[in-house]
């Protein structure tokens, strides 16, 4: 990192040799060059890669969520590809970068050390696309951001949430995913009526009302469940009720099941629960009870 | 990592080099030939990984939530050998990947401190698997994720949630296993009554009830027992009990023995505690006590 | 960790070299040696150590608690002992472990950071049972986690939950111990009256019963005591109670005490505090007071 | 760091040595060149930053929001590079900076570890740049931090919050990203009404208002969407309306539709949800129920 | 740890080559014969250590809590120091410990690693004596646990709770140390009285009642404080006092000055403070105000 | 660290060579005159910065914050740097300072490790004086500490709270600064009225008061902006109004703002919410409703 | 660490060859001398410390703070000094100290990692005192512990607590130091009046009480100021008071001055703020309101 001669003459000398006129204009040149092909190369790469998707799919080798995840995977590889090898072009004009990469002093400790991040983030990046722990357009919980992925890539994963913003996060630091599209979700619905009414028949209506749920709403799998008394309160009763429906539908059937289930207990008359309270009257005179 | 060409002619020469028309139709073959490759070998692993298991039940050694986990796990570990050998492959084309390996420069720290959380995930699954700490199907709390295992890996295990969702967590990271389908579970249920109500009579009216909910229920493995009075507050009395039941069957017991109680109760005329409050009235003309 | 050939050769030649037809058959046969070696030495060992303390208890040299542990922890440490010689067999027809292990490289900063987790382990179990920090079936607290310890073993510890889940914890990450067995417990009892009472009459009632009862109840271990007026709010004074019981008897302890006094106090006459408010009339036309 | 001298005679002979008026004063007048140098260079430097930029504007090469951040980021290298060659050249007046950055003894490891998270600033900074994470100009939230993008720079980004205030944060600690100006935005209005109003009613009217809300707000980007029932409350049904909106303007559209849906319910008559309670006459002479 | 032999062989030829039946008798003949010299060198040293402390005490050299803490300690490093020859001399057999301990390799670093927060441990335990932190018997609180201390080791701290339970803490992870033993506790009481009452007189009241406190009760050190309004709320006046005690008697001191006080300002009349609320008429016919 | 005498004779021999009185007298000469010598060269080298600094404000090149902060600054580089030299020397009479500081055996990595966050510290303090993040006088959030910058040294940074107290802050840790003087700050007042009130007169009476508030206000640099409903509740409607001022004044203005809207809301006799409850008549006989 | 001799042969040889009688005495006798020549060069020192500090004060060189603090550190130092040498000495006989500070093996990692918080200890120990931090005698808050320093150790800090107890804290993780002596302490009082009271005239009452408050309490700085409405509820106004008082004499003075204002509020017939509620009369036979 540092040029090999005096430093006391650093700026008035080597500086100075190396900002000769002819210097700084063979090196414009030569950047511009190198940016130059760095565009030219990165712009065929990507047309191949296509390129190569379209036959792919022509040629009835399809499979939907793994070629999106793929194609972006393989675009972005080329990008930071031609990206790594421009900077060290770039840089090779300024420091001893073989040098430095080699030796093991106090430069070789703070990089080496301030890398071991980014190469977590390309092997743990490697090992989620290896073993499909997500794919582009699942909805995913990643640490604590909830979203749909928009892009894996080598460094970093993209997640859109539900309400439009862009989560960024480095593959290092991916721990615990949650992946919900893969397997059906769950509705979980609970409803509660006063105390006073007959637990009995009112599971009965809700269990009329629930077995031929599979038919009216195509999100659901199979006939929901009514799995009793959640919670007995003093002024409630809880039922819960749990129905498998698609994958990420769960939020638009439970709206569903709620708006459908107060509307039938209202028929019925089942009242719903209030806050109660009792009212002592004070004795006179007796301030301090 | 970096080529021993000077860096400011990289990409003229160098990548030049690299990349003529011959070498880049030779690493194309190779690299076709080498997938193919390893997509029929992995095949053919697997065939014989599940002929064995098959083989195996039919000589009557079964064990099995063990063989699940094992046939699982060796399929896994085939396809992270056959994974391996085809990326170093690949790599080796455009890096000296034995060298660096095999140094300690910059390069060597990054790459080594970067991979020890790989070589973590590999070891604790290792004795995950070793000690037998859970096997596939079993309900667990892993760190603060609930659900059943779906696949104990050498990397990482996956887990389904009640709510059909996917938890992906890296063996490394899997500090508290909590295995709930291991023993019976134990089902907690507290019942409030009023303050004014006798407590021996309820007591003697639950203790009644749970003396043959073993032959009623088959979930229940011994007669519940009534703890006693666990809170005594201004306007109830909670009594709780506690219900041996077979494993994850506790949930729905307690559901059952809320409404089953609450009913008794009702029969009996046992009150419910109500919020109570009484009302001061303000002498006249003072406005502030 | 990687063969010395060329790579770009790697599976036609070097992985086609190890897997002919000979080496995989002879790689089999070894296999299953191994494997029916280690399970015959396993059983026998456990056999020698089950004889070992049966001979050692009918000698009359029995320490209950201690002998159990050491019995688990002996079978345990046999078992890795067999899975290590084990697994180091079957690696070594793939892998240079020697060559890895005594390396210093980028394979071995790896392994031998992602290792010392393990090592960890090792040393803090070996510590808990020298210290004899708590034994096979005493009530514990480890870090967040309370239970009953079912096995300590060289690099885990087992704790079952009152609830019936297992606790699996590596030993590294025992940081603070909480032994509920080693000694008396106490039960800490609040008792709640109403603010207008007579505070010296309710501790005299409180005090009489209290006298007698190691007598009435053998958890006791000696005369409870009133320590005196723990808060004091507008509606409620409340009473605390300790009582010191054998180990973890406490919770059953207070339950009876709980139910004892609330039914001696009602005897008595003493009033449980209740929420009170005082209502203001709002003079008329005035809306902002 | 220490010079070769004995320290017992550190003041009087090697600081002496040093500190002679001849060297004083060259070291001073070297100062003043190497300050003057140093400010004189970053003039020209930002003067042909600056003009590039306008020639690439004038070319027609503009990308708005990525041209800003680039000049900005250029112009913070510059300075860096500057300041850093000025600091080695003074700081080489007094120590042997080459031994030190070459050696790895203690105060190797003690700057090489101190360093690390300078390192790390910069790659990180590197790639939020590279990967264009985000621009200046961008309104993100950083870690716990929200406001407007003002520089990126190498080691450091400022964002200004909403609220006036300017966060500096170093590149390295940034770890989650959220950008939510790369995309629309959402705005999620509840809305709560009486439990005993008519939900379809309701539903309908809401509905009606939302179908031309494109036309009456440009930042409407599509039609709002009633989700349905998303709380069933004892004394009120929460409905919810989710609205796509041009991005950040979720929150002032938010506010036009919740007091458009309030002056619309109130012109309907829906009332809005009030706390209730039951209140329960006491039985004279019972205190404790 | 690897026996240098050819691992495919280990288990038939090494292993074989070390347990046949003269080995396994002479290594247990071994066995019992350290343990036996470990067991009386043990018991032995623990002789002299009592009888070097009595003959100090005798000799009139005694610091009572010093003594206790030292006496356990020596106790505690003698079977430490045994504990450690025995192991090194078992494990000798089956590992070239030496070559493990000296080396720098995989196993090394994992050791090392491994190792170091037990070192940290006998480190800070060294301070903890040596700087006389805390003797055995006083009342501490470690990190979050309270309690008195029973044993400071040379790796551990046990500490028991006043509800009986022992916790044990690694001294590396002692971290902060408070005290409670050292010098006298602050009782802090706070009196609250309706806001109506007349502040100063209830002062005075107090202040009367606390002159004489000294006297009344051994454990309070000096006359109470009455510090005056802590807090002002609409419906009370907090006041504070402040009363030094004893070490640890404040707990107790603080209940005996709530009760009296509380017998003090009923006897004077002053009334406690009541929640308040003022009820406002509704207009008829105006349902939105 | 440890002379390389026979340690067993450590006391009788090196330690006595080294105190002979011939040495102890030499070495307290030597000790007064290092003191008294760094004490002269730290007064010389303040009064010459100062004197600079003086020069420098005549000269007309005066910069009013950042001078502050160099000066600062530059005066306490000046006492690290003498009691950095006082220290080596003093240190110099018992250690072989050089010898360890070169060395990289076990006290060489305890003391590189340990000094490494004292060189973190001096690399951020660098950084934040170079990057002009704050100045001395700036009012600023450090982690989660607020007051104005007193100092910024090379290791630590003085914040004093609006409160008095000083914060002392090693510049290590110094993470997430936000700095509230670099640019003007906004008051943000909500203001709640009745449900039933006309949202548009209200909305209307606001935005007339406030149109003319940068003329009555100096703070205030533009005209406040009411940004309409921000929470809609059952018996409140909230509004915003934000209001730029200048930086640090905003507290202060939106005291102002909330006073006058409130007189001005109570002139137009606009209600204030207040909480409302629906009470309900219990059915005689009916207990469980 | 490990004695070169053959482990297998440890007890029966090389400790056998130690524990001769011979030596046994011989070591007692060194140790006994060790520890007498210790203690007696402990008193001898502190002696001359204490000497010295008076020959300083009677010459007129007195800084109280820094005084005490510099006693109390040199004689801390001192003891830690003897205490090292002492046990350096000790050691010796068992291991060879030297060569195991030497190596850097697995032993020599271990210990270097283990102590590295021991450095950090005493580096952070001696900034604290050379930047002046704190002294003895100043009221502090440490991380999250208040109170008055005790001592400035090398290693650690004592401070006690108001209510009595001492914390210790290691100075290596003292990270942020809030001092509270060194400047002017700040009150700041709320005072709540309810919603209709006229504001300009509860200002002008308390703005009147203010002005001569400096002559009466000699603990107010300067003039107190009614900052204005902080907070703007429904039922009350929140005006904000602040006074600068002397360093921590803030607490006392603003119970002084919520006392003083209550009074004086009370006089005026300022009325304090009550909880409102409107009640809503129910329509008959509509119960779903």
């Amino acid at each position: 990192m540092i040029q090999r001669e005096d430093f006391s003459n650093a700026l008035s000398k080597s500086v100075g040799d190396k900002f000769t006129l002819e210097n700084v204009i063979s090196f414009t040149v030569e950047l511009i060059v190198v940016l130059l092909l760095a565009f030219i190369i990165n712009r065929i790469g990507k047309f191949f890669i296509r390129k190569f998707f379209n036959i792919k799919i022509k040629g009835g080798l399809q499979h939907e969520r793994r070629d999106l995840t793929l194609q972006k995977l393989l675009e972005n590889i080329l990008s930071y590809f031609v990206g790594f090898i421009t900077i060290i072009t770039i840089l090779n004009n300024f420091f001893d970068v073989k040098g430095i990469l080699a030796g093991a002093g106090v430069v070789g400790i703070a990089v080496g050390f301030g890398a071991q991040s980014l190469v977590k983030d390309i092997i743990t990046g490697f090992f989620i696309i290896f073993e499909e722990q997500f794919f582009v357009g699942d909805y995913v919980r990643i640490n604590t951001f909830e979203g749909t992925v928009t892009q894996i890539g080598l460094r970093i994963t993209k997640v859109r949430a539900f309400s439009g913003e862009i989560q960024i996060i480095p593959n290092g630091t991916i721990i615990e995913v949650t992946n919900f599209s893969a397997h059906n979700s769950v509705a979980v619905v609970d409803i509660s009526v006063a105390y006073g009414e007959n637990i009995e028949k009112v599971e009965a209506i809700i269990n009329e009302y629930l077995t031929d749920l599979t038919e009216r709403y195509e999100d659901v799998v199979k006939t929901p469940e009514l799995l009793g008394v959640q919670t007995l309160g003093p002024t409630e009763v809880v039922l819960r009720i749990i129905c498998e429906t698609l994958p990420m539908r769960h939020l638009q059937m439970s709206r569903q099941l709620r708006k459908d289930i107060k509307i039938l207990l209202d028929e019925h008359g089942i009242a719903t629960p209030l806050s109660k309270m009792m009212l002592l009257s004070q004795p006179v005179g007796n301030t301090n009870v």
